[in-house]
């Protein structure tokens, strides 16, 4: 295997299953994460959630966050601690007001005008998000073995998304419709979270993350013209940005929704893993986005078979191995594990996995 | 051109544009309408609507119901008329509770456990339809020259989400857990909508529909396991029988958000027409769907590019024209009109769209 010097701190680069698949091996069985592994779903994540007032409040405690993080790696086997924080903490660290509401989702101050772009500076960011970094030290520190840690930023139009809405949306016609009136002020905003992301995700790296996902969530609800522009486009030069700088550093993207167009995006953007939203074939995507850009592909279980469980769940994840043959592959769900989902049915699925390859632990 | 006879009344199908656009000519200009082409965008429409409580009575009262499907006709020259009704009519007429709040979406009594589903019978079904097969009748006899009536139904996947939720989700994770915890029961329930949607068709069509679209709006939530047997095995059988019946009549198909399996929809299911949502790429619908296919594609025109309108719309009207260059192409948007929409960016997107192609109408 080859090794590199890690970004900071002393030691190698260690063969750490996560780092090899998508350094292009393909691993049988494969390496294993879920997203939203650390959430509501375990009982301990909801005792640490009661003891503070803010969901914000939980991603800037290093001592919780921390806590939460490394909650599922001891219950399962798994590959990757994935860091415990939020998308909006971006737009939260350049200056504009979110909050969280219990059972109803993010709240945030709308950005529709040029004068709201005025909140918006990147002037404290790094300064902000300290609290995150802390985390992420004391993880890389806390992680042993053969656990990668994964740090993540939510990406510009997401992040847009969220802002112009000032809420979640089915659909996010505000914004994409900002997008389109207003393109050169919309733009602006991209341009100044692009540059916020990248910073973002250049301190995670240098605090320790040893990969990184790109999460695009809402990227499937554009037309494939405003994708290329508002999704592609800043992703190119985000992922140019962190690979000139941490060329060992690989970059994961979850463009949730994008479909057919997830063979444009790993040809477009020099990127080492492609995330999988539920409701991509396997075999599709081996064969038009693994195979021909040389990506692993990392997904896409549905997490409703997760929640539900039973000889349905075993049936998925081997269809899954079966049309991931061949390739890099690293296990995970097209989504994020749901809160009512037992902790039973991850460390069964993981041990079905296994199985498959004839692993008994 | 051949001609065929028309399944009912005299006189041959006459070359309307639409239909033989679905018979796999390359038409240019191409023939347009757009779906939600009759709707609250409309001063008129919201006039009509005015007059009637609840909006199933409007769906219900043909006099009125034939008023709001050819309001948009005298408007712009579209070419095609889709019967005005709504998708719920089919679990209404089932017997199953259906309500409409205003600026809500619909509220259904939930079926969720098999006593539910005893609610739901297939015995009035027709009869109670009976008011949609005279506006179908009645629109008939009312369109003239080169306009087509599509006629259309739900799918049971889309109808089985919404009795399941009893309301509209971004998720329809209760609908989907359903389908997965106890396969048994909801699959006969998709077996029951199955045989009400392709009667409710049958009935249309022998009513006078010359063409019909299948909207399985929900579609893209499932896993492509789940799709497979919920959106296509059900499609399958129902175009089927259509076929088999009406040999003449094209079918087209809105399973919205499938993505990739588009190509596999249009593979296994003996359809004439792919509705694409708004995030297909039309290049690649067009190699990887209509051309091994042998389909026309039907799309797919961003309804937010047609509220903002100006250049921007312009371009995206090129933009699809350029891509779907000498395949069969039937001009629409990737969803329906937003109510927000000036009408007169209806009228400049089918003048722009004909100017192209050197038609000066």
């Amino acid at each position: 295997m080859p090794t590199a010097e890690r970004p900071t701190g002393g030691g190698t680069v260690p063969d750490k299953p996560l780092l090899r698949a998508l350094r292009g091996e393909a691993l049988r069985p494969p390496p294993v994460w879920f997203m939203r592994q650390a959430g509501r779903y375990l009982p301990e994540y909801r005792e640490v959630r009661a003891r503070v007032r803010d969901f914000l409040e939980l991603c800037y405690t290093p001592e919780l966050a921390v806590e939460v993080t490394l909650q599922p790696l001891r219950r399962f086997p798994l590959d990757a601690a994935i860091l415990f924080s939020d998308i909006l903490v971006v737009p939260h660290a350049l200056g504009n007001p979110v909050h969280f509401v219990e059972n109803e989702g993010p709240r945030l101050e709308p950005v529709r005008r040029a004068e709201d772009l005025r909140r918006l500076s990147p002037d404290r960011l790094l300064e902000r998000l300290q609290p995150v970094f802390e985390t992420v030290r004391r993880l890389r520190e806390e992680l042993s073995g053969e656990v990668a840690l994964i740090g993540f930023s939510g990406m510009p139009w997401t992040l847009a998304a969220y802002l112009v809405e000032g809420c979640g949306s089915r659909e996010f016609l505000l914004a994409r419709r900002m997008a389109r009136e207003n393109p050169a002020l919309f733009s602006r905003l991209i341009e100044l979270l692009a540059e916020a992301v990248t910073r973002y995700l250049e301190a995670q790296v240098e605090a320790g993350a040893e990969a990184v996902q790109l999460f695009d969530s809402w990227a499937g609800v554009l037309a494939p013209g405003e994708c290329a522009r508002w999704v592609l486009d800043p992703a190119r030069r985000i992922v140019a940005r962190l690979r000139a700088r941490f060329p060992e550093v690989p970059v994961i993207a979850f463009a949730r929704g994008i479909g057919a167009l997830h063979a444009r995006y790993a040809a477009e953007v020099p990127l080492q893993g492609v995330s999988l939203e539920t409701s991509v074939p396997m075999d599709w995507a081996r064969d038009s986005v693994a195979r021909p850009c040389g990506v692993a592909l990392q997904g896409n279980l549905d997490p409703v078979a997760l929640l539900v469980g039973g000889d349905g769940l075993l049936a998925e994840i081997e269809a899954l191995a079966a049309a991931a043959d061949g390739i890099p592959w690293i296990f995970n769900l097209g989504h994020g594990v749901l809160p009512e989902t037992p902790p039973g049915h991850l460390a069964r699925a993981v041990r079905h996995l296994q199985s498959l390859f004839g692993c008994a632990n």
